[in-house]
């Protein structure tokens, strides 16, 4: 048995769909449940009652959406200071534009909140280029879901970057309930 | 003349007197003035007034306090839609804890900083090993101030983190003098 | 009058193509001159005679090729030991596949060149959104040229990569004529 | 049973000598071994044959010194083609010296090397706060050892660094071990 925690911020409903994405990837794999929260109603709480966390932001100028940083500074922070998010797993996952074409900051956006993630204590789990879905929405640090075009226009969220999304979660309840209660850090 | 916008989130005070020393730094240099906000006092008017931008943030979890990143997706994002702020100047510092004795994620806070600094078409000032200051409290991204030892223990700024401040304040100075006025990007 | 340093690796030529644009750029600058070195041919005497440094590389499992980095090591940091590039103009581009669809590294392959050009107390050129190419072929920390698809089928060089590097070569060009020869850091 | 497979550079035997002390920490758990490399001896066989890899490098203008990265380029490149390394576990350390008191570079130069190690699709061990030896010589990515003060006076390795590598090395090996031979991602 492992619970995942999905903690993200959305401004089109995107982000949104992607978090629900990577829950059910968590959801099909057996004895594992999923908990998903939008960064503003998530606490410190909700991270103690979870064997791994995943944090879903849009690309914004290169960074994490401001109330993932929020959720990350007031409640994240809690837990480093007492040490007890150590060895549980953790993971990521953004939504940003095409422009550009080059994923528009969504590396240093991925590293930002994996930071946390490491500060934290957590086993990272990358996204291999073998999941179902990379090719099209993908980086080695998580899935990317394109949702506008290179003029701006919203496209929304694919079906490819939702299967990457489930692929992810998979990923991740499978790691989560490989570590989960036993002492490894 | 050239005009210094620096905006800055503070806890303890600390990040708020690297702010002044850069400040302080900024009028040392002939017809260069200075702009002292909190993160959460400033807004798109002042980038727009500005020849140059400079962001400082404590270091949180290996990224910038939320604050900052709440004036970067509301205020910062504002120029980044209508290319208002391409060819100005831009730079960063941080202040830490000096737990780990390797930088406890600094570089990545900055980063994080400076990828909006970037995205905006803003030129990059660094902090150059031979700054004043550079030895004790620099990063090649800017300076860094140590607030506390490696027991947590509160230190303060130091003399030498002042002075590091003030000689990346002069340094963003001259290089905003430069290219102020002209179009070169 | 500016002379600009291009020093790549290439694997399939895509690379020195971009590397040929950039140059184009530069030399379309009034009295601004490009001098373009593989990187296993240039040296610490080439940095010695420029006023702007460009660095260009293919991604390589998210970091430059292993003769941009030998250049780095052997020639670059000849100069961070004496101070001697402190104060010049620096930027990047990198080559890549699309597989993934969000820059496959990119971001972390030019931010480790940027580390070097930092180190050597040099000013960034960013790539600005409004620089012609941007939209297919950019990121804010330079061009980047897509050279395969997802199935990684070879496609070289695309004109809008070309018409990218060239627009970056001639804001680099612009920012090093604006800086050379004053005393700035 | 798990075999972690370190490959390293080193030019004044200080990383050589981290690397030693990963090997020893991973020896300390029961039925693990470990194979220390340097890096221009080290390839695709040995990865091949490994439960975890581990990188290590001297902190060289921002990132990994060339042979690493040669390594890198040469033989994981193989593995990322095939698929072959996707789920194992990998981490990295560094060594590096003091000048800046901010990691110098630390930081970038760990996630170069983990780009690396996240291509590859493997599982990443952080370094935890609570590992010993991490006040002295810890980041989030990994162990760092300074080795030169601000003058750049060689320090050598100090037994607190060597306290974190032995440190790290037994928690990748224990990660190693618990998901060795388990088809997770």
């Amino acid at each position: 048995m492992a619970t995942v925690l999905i903690v993200y911020a959305t401004d089109y409903q995107n982000t949104k769909k992607m978090a629900e994405a990577v829950a059910g990837g968590v959801q099909s794999v057996k004895d594992c449940r999923a908990v998903v929260k939008e960064a503003e109603q998530a606490g410190a709480d909700d991270l103690a009652a979870c064997d791994a966390l995943v944090l879903g932001s849009p690309v914004h100028m290169g960074s994490p959406d401001w109330r993932v940083k929020k959720f990350i500074d007031s409640a994240c922070s809690q837990h480093w200071m007492k040490n007890s998010a150590v060895g549980k797993a953790g993971a990521v996952f953004v939504t940003g534009s095409g422009y550009g074409n080059t994923g528009g900051g969504a590396e240093l956006t991925m590293l930002a909140m994996l930071n946390n993630i490491a500060e934290l204590g957590m086993i990272i789990v990358p996204f291999p280029k073998t999941a179902p879905g990379y090719a099209e929405s993908g980086l080695q640090w998580g899935p990317c879901a394109r949702t506008a075009d290179s003029q701006f226009n919203q496209l929304g969220v694919s079906e490819n970057a939702l299967l990457a999304a489930r692929s992810h979660g998979a990923n991740i309840a499978r790691v989560a309930a490989a570590i989960s209660g036993r002492k490894i850090l």
